[in-house]
């Protein structure tokens, strides 16, 4: 790479300016889920874009804005940079060390809510940018920002958008909003989210709570019909049963178990931080276990509700009752087409007084791990991390990546600044600033590699 | 029944009397559940009684004590009154048309937390003695009383106490503390109560909720333990699944499918009431939902806990998960017979993982319908309420009845002051003067006819 030095020199020499963004855009508040500070902290991500020469458009969606800004560059390759301005609620306050709006730097490291997730990741590709403007006077290739305000909100208008602005949102490769290293210091490469189907049931039979005195021999009881509905969902093999639920699956290939073969162990981690005692599918640990963790569709029943939960006994018979049930989709399968088996079903099973409603889905996303983009960033890391990136082919949690594989038609990349003390979505959020510069220079090495390929 | 005049004469001219004896009564706090009041009101219930010329002792139990009174008259006989001195909470307070602990006479009722359930009963028996004291000069035959303070929260000493006391409690028959009119105004005996098992079945799995992308594979999961735990225990046709669970039960007799005939229809009360848009076992209404309804022993979910409960969707695995279940039991069962043969039968199942604690058990308790003392209670109502009491011979609540039945060996009998508008447990609780009035005259003949007997 043509004169790296310059570029590293640029970004150590101006990390301070570049922090002191990060703490004028972390001390604006953009909380989704409180609908505070949206449209100020759009502006104020679409001002930072502008004064890079970006041509910038802050867009209504029906939610927050999104920020859609282009700038042209030396070549005519694309690359796309996904982002998110808004953060989760601060909430538990008294937990926080130094308050959450108010950025404090402590042992190298700034915390702020949303400093990691995801403002970090906006300013220091945005520092990489000055850099290649400070040093060559442009860009290598052109750049796009899609930077959106619901991301921690399920990202409800994000797929309509896309769709909508295909056109100027066309591109050659994505960066991803987040990434960075693992507990070892290895910085990881995630190429896959899982998808998922989140499912409320409900069960409502009576205009009342009844003494069970009175209505246990004779009413209906929501609770037992609940339980049934469920049950008939899973066996205790966990194996689900609604027809068709494992068609189109795509297994994983030999380069995804290869892959899986070179990370790190992960049972002896999840029992002493999770107390698990024994793991499903008669699993002890190694590659399997990885490969179950993500590979393996799931019905997980995340709560239950219904009639007395207090302490001690109370004798009633419940109207009501209900269950949060999620399904993580793995490739090919949908979350409407999950959802519809779900419901056929269940009536089938006679449970037409479960009522099903899909409160959020997200379909799976693949990038190919042999793509060869991913060679460019895997390599790119070796330089600034002293290795190249560990490429996890899938993780077990789901997100809005395939609108873009299937609208853009991008492969995805993980290039960013997390650690695993990184505190997303807790209190006392950080970012570790040495991993912040680090980030900064990956960045700069695949959009001039990227420029170059 | 001789001097009948008199003793009524005796019983209108003095109501004001009684009342604001009551109203005394009900203006002592006495929460079992809150710890209010209790010893309190154990020493003016007792001051009542010795007031009568009874011989009175408070004992403590370990919980609230127990008011234990006896006074001698004029032949062997010997009749028992159960009653308790403590009252359910009075909250939602805000609800209350005048406040629970200052009674309040509106409309020929009088308004108090207490003022039917329990403590009207007591004075209205008071009342019936004073008349026939007043009259004869004595007591027709012997009079015990067991006044208790743990009624609204299981009678946890009771069976304790009354083992220890069973000298001092023998009697000849017992009239229970409640009582009174259905809608129709016609007085009811209840015979029956059905015992009870409730049961807290506790899944605790994980040290702390999992994010669902990461456990959902492989992590097992708290709810789905509970669901399948449970549903090994009913079909969906109401058969209930642990071995030996029918084992010992009695039939009604013939009797009973008699007595249950003459009942009023409750199916379109059921329907409107509660919105029970079917009934269990096929069954419409008529006799079959009547003997149902408490002469089947139950297995009701009473209720559910797990995981995220709130509005929209958190994608979380729990680490816990539980139910309450209360079984209702008939004669023959008991409540520690059926709560051994769930855990091995959850046991025997794989199902070692579900914890099952008994919060409480009552076993069912039934006077012999045929009994002499039932005929004499139900012909004395007569010539009060206009008719003989209808009998019913079993209910589906249930209640410590049992522990007199089995260590005293008497005839239970209801007689008492309440209404359907009593609004016993809930806001507004209160006694109709006129009712009131009705069971001591029905008292004062109970007493009259018993000790001729």
């Amino acid at each position: 790479m043509n004169n790296k030095t310059k570029y590293d020199q640029f970004l150590e020499s101006k990390l301070d300016q570049s922090i002191a963004e990060l703490s004028r855009l972390c001390a604006q508040p953009s909380v989704g889920a409180q609908n505070w500070g949206m449209v100020d902290c759009a502006d104020l991500t679409a001002n930072l874009l502008r004064q890079r020469g970006f041509q910038v458009e802050v867009i209504s969606t029906g939610g927050a804005p999104v920020v859609l800004a282009e700038r042209k560059g030396k070549n005519n390759k694309t690359l796309l940079f996904y982002n998110h301005y808004d953060v989760q609620p601060p909430e538990p306050l008294d937990l926080w060390i130094s308050p959450p709006f108010e950025p404090t730097i402590r042992d190298g490291h700034l915390y702020a809510r949303g400093v990691s997730d995801d403002k970090g990741h906006i300013t220091s590709r945005l520092h990489a940018i000055d850099a290649l403007l400070d040093v060559d006077g442009e860009l290598p290739c052109n750049i796009k920002f899609i930077i959106e305000g619901e991301e921690e909100t399920s990202s409800v208008h994000l797929e309509e958008f896309v769709k909508a602005y295909a056109g100027r949102l066309s591109a050659d490769a994505c960066v991803w909003e987040f990434g960075g290293v693992d507990h070892r210091g290895v910085p990881m490469q995630y190429l896959g989210l899982r998808g998922i189907c989140y499912v409320e049931l409900t069960v409502d039979l009576l205009s009342q709570d009844v003494h069970s005195g009175v209505g246990g021999s004779i009413f209906p009881n929501a609770a037992w019909r609940l339980v049934w509905a469920l049950n008939s969902l899973k066996t205790q093999d966990e194996r689900i049963l609604i027809p068709g639920f494992y068609d189109h699956i795509v297994p994983p290939s030999e380069r995804d178990r290869q892959l899986m073969e070179d990370l790190p162990e992960t049972a002896e981690e999840y029992r002493q931080r999770y107390g698990v005692d024994h793991f499903l599918h008669g699993l002890e640990g190694g590659v399997e276990l990885r490969l179950a963790e993500v590979f393996q569709p799931t019905c997980t029943i995340c709560g239950l509700t219904s009639g007395y939960q207090g302490p001690g006994s109370k004798t009633v018979l419940p109207a009501r009752a209900s269950a949060k049930v999620d399904f993580r989709l793995v490739p090919n399968q949908t979350p409407v087409d999950i959802f519809r088996k779900l419901r056929a079903y269940l009536d089938e099973r006679g449970f037409t007084d479960v009522k099903a409603t899909m409160l959020g889905g997200e379909a799976p996303g693949r990038t190919d791990p042999n793509d060869p983009f991913v060679k460019l960033v895997v390599d790119t890391a070796e330089p600034i991390y002293g290795k190249p990136m560990d490429i996890v082919p899938m993780v077990g949690g789901s997100g809005p990546n395939h609108i873009f594989l299937e609208t853009i038609k991008v492969p995805i990349v993980t290039a960013g600044i997390g650690h695993p003390g990184s505190q997303a979505h807790a209190p006392n959020e950080n970012v570790d600033l040495d991993l912040y510069l680090k980030g900064a220079k990956h960045i700069v090495r695949i959009l001039k590699e990227f420029a170059d390929s």
